[in-house]
């Protein structure tokens, strides 16, 4: 199998691997290119492109074997352990993404983080909340690599600052405001406003009738 | 200015809404591609594509005024008006969705609706919780474009065809499971997981260092 591909393509296979996993739950075995584009939203073309990366595992006819495909995507990705995930501020919205994080197989929600004191030593479904301060020994005991970031914008820049220090590498945010991007760190952002916007326009076009 | 601007484009001028409005924040007046591109995480040369829709407005050497890009990707995605919001489930995350959407002055959050008979009535920043059962007759009165899912998986897919039959078009949901679309329905799906994976493959390629 090809190993070299490009950017572009791996961000839309993290998208394949979802729509995938729905076919798998509905328990479906095969998968045609245009119905996974059709159920992606993502162009027929560009999704006959990505998948030539993964030509071999095709048949003329009936597509592709939906387990399969979702196999040597997650191999690609890197999905072989699960993926150790802190959630920073336990808020109704980091509160709400315990629980939507819990049910995915693949992650594991190591903690959450607050600066409110009423809130350290809860659990939350289980997940202890510890202060923000002691994020850097947590780090070196237990290794996240991905905060999520459910805080106000207030202090935003300057708790990412404090998880870089402490030694964690993948950001995401759900925060309207730009971050500035320490060095050694990828931030990736929740577009919310952004999908509705798009759903607005979708529905102003009438390309829904 | 062109007005056939291809779907794919579409879809990237609510980033670079969301990247600039970002850069307005910061009192930002110009912005070059190269920045826009980087702020964004989108290729340069897509961008680049993407702009030449607004040629125009770019100067040499200065790049594109920050308020007058904006102003324009406002205009061709649709946003004269506020968008009319519901969000769909009163639990933690519907909670959190109201505050993070009531902050973004073009959204305007309608009501929340919910199954649970002791959440009806409540107040939740000031939106007020509706019976479900209800949805229909609201959208007569109040027209909402968008219908934002804060629910749990089971009764997804009903819920999904109570809002079509009310008159609702566009849904975002925040659930793995994918929904079988009513027709005259678009549905997006906020892709939290697919996010938290593109990150952790992003820091296992060490394309941070």
């Amino acid at each position: 199998m090809a190993v070299n591909i490009p950017e572009v393509s791996i961000r839309r296979l993290s998208t394949y691997l979802r729509c995938l996993r729905q076919a798998r739950l509905r328990g479906q075995e095969w998968i045609q290119s245009s119905d996974l584009a059709e159920s992606c939203g993502i162009s027929g073309s560009l999704v006959r492109k990505d998948l030539s990366y993964f030509g071999e595992f095709g048949v003329r006819g009936k597509g592709y074997r939906v387990a399969e495909l979702v196999r040597a995507i997650e191999g690609i990705i890197g999905i072989n352990e699960p993926i150790r995930v802190v959630i920073v501020g336990a808020g109704n919205l980091g509160r709400a993404l315990i629980h939507h994080l819990q049910e995915i197989p693949y992650f594991r929600v190591l903690a959450a983080f607050d600066r409110n004191r009423k809130k350290i030593g809860r659990k939350i479904n289980g997940v202890e909340v510890f202060p923000i301060g002691e994020i850097k020994k947590f780090y070196r005991e237990h290794y996240p690599q991905i905060a999520v970031l459910a805080i106000p914008p207030e202090g935003l820049q300057e708790t990412v600052e404090l998880l870089s220090r402490a030694g964690i590498k993948g950001i995401l945010s759900f925060a309207l405001q730009g971050i500035k991007t320490p060095p050694g760190v990828v931030i990736s952002y929740v577009e919310i406003a952004s999908q509705i916007e798009y759903l607005a326009y979708k529905i102003k076009k009438g390309s829904v009738a």
